[in-house]
């Protein structure tokens, strides 16, 4: 699988002349490797071995070779990168050694740029890039965490009662994740009673649910290093009549645009079917956010599914769907479920109903 | 208090030409203004009163100002940074806008300097440096997070019973840091038993403790956004008579390097008290990290206590003090408290025992 991710980056080297690759964003290593140290990089050619860096403190775990990758022991304190990485490149002339250029630091970059023998090339996304198509033990493993987040998902609501705090669920949510074998959360769990909900990245506070309004829940774990993301919407005690609405509108937004998604499309296609939909329902601007986002090793990743993202869909991308309507000052509903992109549409890894539910 | 340390700041800038500075690692940004949100950045100039950069996902928590800095409000997904900053500056000449070269990655600063009247201008660790010497505030703060941390550790120690697994106490300690209100860890837990206790940098497994071996405990919270930083070695059922006596070496090791610890030594002179020490006891090849590293906001910052470095201490520095003793397929013993320098010497924070503990 690692020697498969290998030589598939391997070949795009040779399409950009590079002479090697220094891969060292933590999620690209990992990809590459299935390493999960805090202090590695990967130096890559077209054609020869390869190297993995990585410092003593990871010498028991990372034993004679990772990913089939030699590996070269330094220690990172005393021993910087850029020297490191000239002692494995010819001398007396220059290598381009392509760097990712969203990720290395501007001072990174000038330290390599100032060793003899090392020409740093901008990359953008190129492993990013293959991230976006899933393989098959990817989509096993997004399958796990997602079941897992569920778990967590009901367990957290199971112990709402009158006098539940935002925080209290949030806490749950955390230990209940960590009890059933997550390395971690995704990110913060969001726990949004009443007016809390109309903000879309709302956190979590000390304050008692409110009665009579939703409770928008945010949360994903972290398995095996892939992350799920999933949200629902609940009312405490009592649905009024015009949240019941607003409700129905954003679960038939998903619904659609659950049905339209596919490959071939872009991204802002989709986003266009639900958004579409809460506009004619007169709720276009109280939708301020995309309709979803990839997921996989990294909580938010591409493709998107946002108005401006024109890049098409494929088999085997894993995104988002989470369409919301938020009422300033009121609350706010969001649903969401992690959508697989398959040949001939689309599955949904989510099991949990989206019917609107009162809760105590 | 912010507008003190932006000042002091400002003072800086006027010395390196700078018309102005372009902040954006969190950390600093926290340190100048405490905002936490994850999208954020500050422009600051010798003279004008500067800008405090955020997009509409902080409109409410950010109001009308953050630490006397007018809000520029973005929409980060649709507006580059480099496109808000640009607005901001005066057309028709490029200004020297400082960046943090160490943290802002190479393609963000190719976009500043593809911008007509942007010039960015590398700085190194500007604010870092600030940070290394902690204000008052800071201090009470630290002083808050270290308490909770021993709170934290006490709770761990007090459930290890017969079958306890190194996972379990890992778990007690985030669970106790979060019920306490800590905002989470400062990173993840060391629970290190027999011999796995010979790694440093050792996590946590699902194996039981080892009885009549070492457990060492490497913890710390973040509360307020600043990290606490521990250790302590026990023992399970019994201490054998070789351990002992490593323990005692680890122990007068830290006491001799606490004596010693005061403004006007440099980092690598404080390492080599306890390295002597322990070196003389026949264990100098099985000490193979620095004696200890600077602790606040970030969890290791400057100042280092470390045979490499020549900085000289300063009052106002807090660092970690933490010799240790690793025996190969054995097991290890470490022993930290956090230490504050004072004009006369230094201020120990933690206030939990060194003596040598049997437990179970």
């Amino acid at each position: 699988m690692y020697t498969q991710r290998i030589n598939a980056l391997r070949e795009k080297l040779g399409q950009l002349t590079l002479d090697q690759l220094l891969v060292t964003h933590p999620d690209n290593i990992f990809y590459l490797s299935g390493f999960t140290g805090s202090s590695a990089a990967i130096l890559l050619s077209p054609g020869l071995p390869g190297r993995f860096i990585t410092d003593f403190r990871y010498h028991e775990r990372a034993s004679a070779n990772i990913a089939g990758l030699p590996l070269e022991l330094t220690d990172s304190q005393l021993r910087p990168l850029q020297d490191v990485v000239s002692s494995l490149l010819p001398d007396g002339s220059r290598s381009r050694v392509g760097i990712e250029a969203g990720y290395m630091s501007f001072l990174g970059f000038s330290q390599l740029a100032a060793t003899a023998n090392i020409e740093p090339v901008p990359t953008v996304k190129l492993i990013e890039t293959m991230r976006m198509r899933k393989d098959a033990s990817e989509i096993a493993l997004i399958r796990e965490a997602v079941a897992m987040g569920e778990a967590v998902f009901s367990h957290a609501i199971s112990v709402i009662g009158r006098e539940t705090a935002e925080r209290d669920i949030a806490l749950e949510i955390e230990f209940q994740a960590r009890r059933l074998g997550a390395e971690g959360m995704s990110f913060p769990p969001i726990v949004a009673s009443g007016d809390h909900a109309s903000r879309p990245h709302a956190g979590y506070t000390d304050r008692t649910l409110v009665a009579g309004a939703p409770l928008t829940i945010d949360m994903g774990v972290r398995l095996h290093n892939y992350c799920s993301d999933m949200t629902r919407t609940v009312f405490i005690g009592d649905c009024p009549q015009h949240w019941r609405a607003v409700y129905n509108t954003v679960r038939e937004a998903k619904e659609l645009a659950a049905a339209s998604l596919r490959p071939g499309l872009r991204g802002c296609d989709v986003d266009k079917v639900a958004r579409d939909f809460i506009t004619e329902a007169g709720h276009g601007d109280k939708f301020g956010h995309g309709l979803g986002h990839g997921v996989g090793i990294a909580i938010h990743e591409d493709p998107r599914l946002l108005w401006t993202y024109e890049g098409v869909l494929e088999s085997g991308n894993v995104v988002s769907n989470e369409p919301g309507i938020y009422l300033p000052g009121q609350g706010g509903v969001r649903i969401e479920d992690m959508m697989l992109l398959t040949d001939s549409g689309c599955e949904n890894f989510n099991s949990l109903p989206t019917e609107l539910q009162v809760i105590g």
